[in-house]
């Protein structure tokens, strides 16, 4: 029995886990077998030490009952941007192979004090900036990208080697991984978790969030990390759901899997009584273009600031991207900056207050499908949008592409109210994946 | 000669360290010998180790001349918020007792890119939140502050212990200091310096600056860490200077001290020819209460998830006005948070529009000359303001108050032209600092 343990979700573990039904030690060994049979063809870990992983569960499995973290034996992977105390920490740069920090960054201390087991570093691209680098797969397809750049976190949780891993999104690193490997994944409102030992890119953007099967997992972690709306969050009946479908500005790049998910998505939700109301943000946001302008010369601008330590220290092993933007080649200006810093600070408080007249905002989660190859780890143009506007994102792997692969969708909220949002996924999350046609499977 | 080092502005050091007329283990020796002559009342120093000091200086003292950085053998002291990946890092707070980083906060790794001598790191308040804990004293009277809550960085420098330092500033935590000790600060545009590897409070209010004896040495810092205008600085002449004396709606919480250093610095500029118009903000931030309502909410709803990290791993060992603020006794809502943010975001382009028709804003430092005790750090009331506004700061220490102490006041430009600022200050600077009255001595 102890062998199939992997397959469960974190809440199912966890009740294991109280029961004394299961030790953590049993069930890391679960996960560890999993990985081992796997890590060849999915490569999802920058680091991982089973060792280490059976120590700490041994440790874990000491703790008297009475004084267990609600988090008690949860196996979870770590994004390697995010400082581990007992971990290399490397952030996808040959700067920092070895590098080993001296403490944990806040999430991860958070989620240590709660009981869960850190089981090791997932990869990513190189600071998360760039689009290719590491040789994680799609487990649902080898030959795929997990999409980038929490590459590493997707495919683990995807591929059951373990059940949450945690993430971060400047553009669209946490949701579109998410729609290409087929699970769920939460970017909650913008700086709700603090991201203090997670190398930034864009301070204005930078998102940290999490992956998981189960909006029941990710709910969890949004407890833990003590996630809160004003009001507190209501069963809404699907009947008096009301849903703002948004096809963005980004809208004429969508593939066939995108267009026929959210095509089915508004189907299977009407047809399940939810008013599904198809709404432009046209006024609020602008076209395809100026957004992207605005997006770039913020992203762009703050890391440049970002990455001078890095460009000072060791330029010669910084990835020409990275260096380009330091020494902006773009040649954008601190006025274009402070000017789109407004602008987007406008968009901002007029698209959540239009969010605020539906329950819930579906919008695609990616382009398509995941693209064939490991070079291209896909766009981030469905995200980028919602990252700036700090508003919570869930994706729902609920569809199914030409290839037969994932194709999932975005659900939205305002600002703080992560956990408003976790409800309303839960019960629309229900009626999408019993109809959508995704199944997850490795 | 050697002993007297210490007395030389970073400027004159690094001539005399180009010319190789000292080496940097002469200068390091000098600046020992001056900590050990008045460690014992100043108490600026959180960590200090005279050997680690001494084989820096050796190895930079190495380094062949062509391969020396612009900064090449300056000391600088370090605000103990900061990471260091060779000396301790313990952010003023018992949690972090011996802790050591194992790597250098972005703004430390620039520096030591550049050649600096990272001397040693300097006293805080606990996580630079709270106001007192530090036995640190005002080098110009022991029975008194030198300001939260950068006093180590400001203490060192104003007793010419080093020549520069780091600080940060979230309220009022660099010019406040540099005011009470009589000495320069500098608070650039905000995020123009990264502050990753630095503890964060509340990361829309963080800044980083620093602490010199002179204009041309706060300059030498801020081209190392790039700060740069969208247009080259010009030289303005004293008669084409317009100034824009603001009182901010905190004026009647001046004490004589701040209210005597405005009212002469207005004179002296006025005596050189100098424009100086009287104006108001009221139309663009309101009243004080109001004003210090949306800072309060702001700064404490971000610094509620800044602490969770250290709520959850030893809240035991957590100051109670910390817990206080994760906790939300004050019960901020996230509506208040995010209408405050929106109510900043305009105050921030409304100012800066007003800060745009004169070449720089005259406005007060602090409160008063610094306070009796170590107890009460005194106020930032007339910091926070411009903290959140983004807008670049320098303190001018030129005036005396009652008590023979110095009193600073303020020059402030519109965001991202601190080079300006910097070129304006030196002008205004050596104005006021031959008429205000204050000497720097020790």
């Amino acid at each position: 029995m102890t062998s199939s343990l992997y397959k469960l979700t974190a809440t199912e573990v966890l009740e294991l886990l109280k029961n004394n039904t299961i030790t953590v030690e049993e069930y890391a060994r679960s996960l560890l077998d999993r990985i081992q049979e796997n890590d060849g063809t999915v490569k999802a870990w920058a680091h991982l030490d089973p060792d280490l992983v059976l120590s700490q569960a041994r440790a874990l499995d000491q703790i008297p009952e009475d004084q267990r973290g609600p988090l008690h034996g949860l196996a979870i992977g770590v994004k390697d941007i995010m400082d581990t105390k007992d971990m290399p920490t490397q952030y996808g740069s040959p700067i920092y192979k070895g590098h080993q920090p001296g403490s944990d960054s806040s999430a991860v201390a958070i989620l240590r004090a709660a009981g869960a087991l850190i089981f090791g570093k997932t990869t990513t691209t190189e600071f998360a900036v760039i689009n290719s680098g590491p040789e994680t797969t799609n487990p649902h397809d080898p030959s795929r990208t997990p999409g980038g750049s929490s590459c590493g976190s997707a495919a683990a949780v995807a591929d059951f080697q373990v059940t949450l891993s945690l993430g971060a999104q400047t553009g669209g690193s946490l949701i579109r991984p998410a729609s290409y490997t087929g699970v769920f994944a939460m970017k909650p409102t913008f700086n709700a978790i603090s991201t203090a030992g997670s190398k930034p890119i864009s301070p204005t953007f930078d998102t940290l969030g999490f992956f998981a099967r189960s909006i029941e997992d990710l709910q969890l972690l949004a407890d833990v990390f003590a996630l809160h709306d004003d009001e507190p969050p209501r069963d809404i009946p699907l009947d008096e759901i009301s849903v703002a479908l948004i096809k963005t500005p980004m809208w004429s790049s969508a593939g066939p899997g995108t267009v026929s998910a959210m095509k089915q998505a508004a189907a299977i939700l009407q047809k399940n009584n939810v008013q599904v109301e198809k709404i432009s943000l046209h006024p609020e946001v602008g076209d395809v273009e100026t957004l992207s302008r605005i997006q770039n010369v913020i992203t762009q601008g703050e890391a440049q600031v970002s990455f001078l330590k890095e460009y000072r220290v060791d330029k010669a092993n910084l990835a020409v991207e990275i260096r380009e933007i330091v020494e902006n080649t773009s040649n954008h200006t601190h006025q274009e900056m402070t000017e789109a810093c407004t602008t987007y600070s406008k968009m901002r408080d007029m698209v959540n207050k239009v969010a605020e007249h539906y329950t819930v905002i579906l919008t695609p989660s990616a382009v398509d499908e995941a693209p064939l190859g490991l070079d291209d780890m896909g766009s981030p143009t469905f995200n980028t949008l919602w990252t700036g506007l700090h508003m919570p994102v869930i994706n729902i792997p609920a569809f199914v592409g030409a290839n037969d692969m994932p194709v999932g969708i975005s659900l939205v909220s305002p600002r703080f109210r992560d956990q408003q949002l976790l409800k309303t996924a839960k019960v629309l999350g229900e009626a999408l994946l019993s109809h959508g046609g995704w199944k997850a499977r490795v």
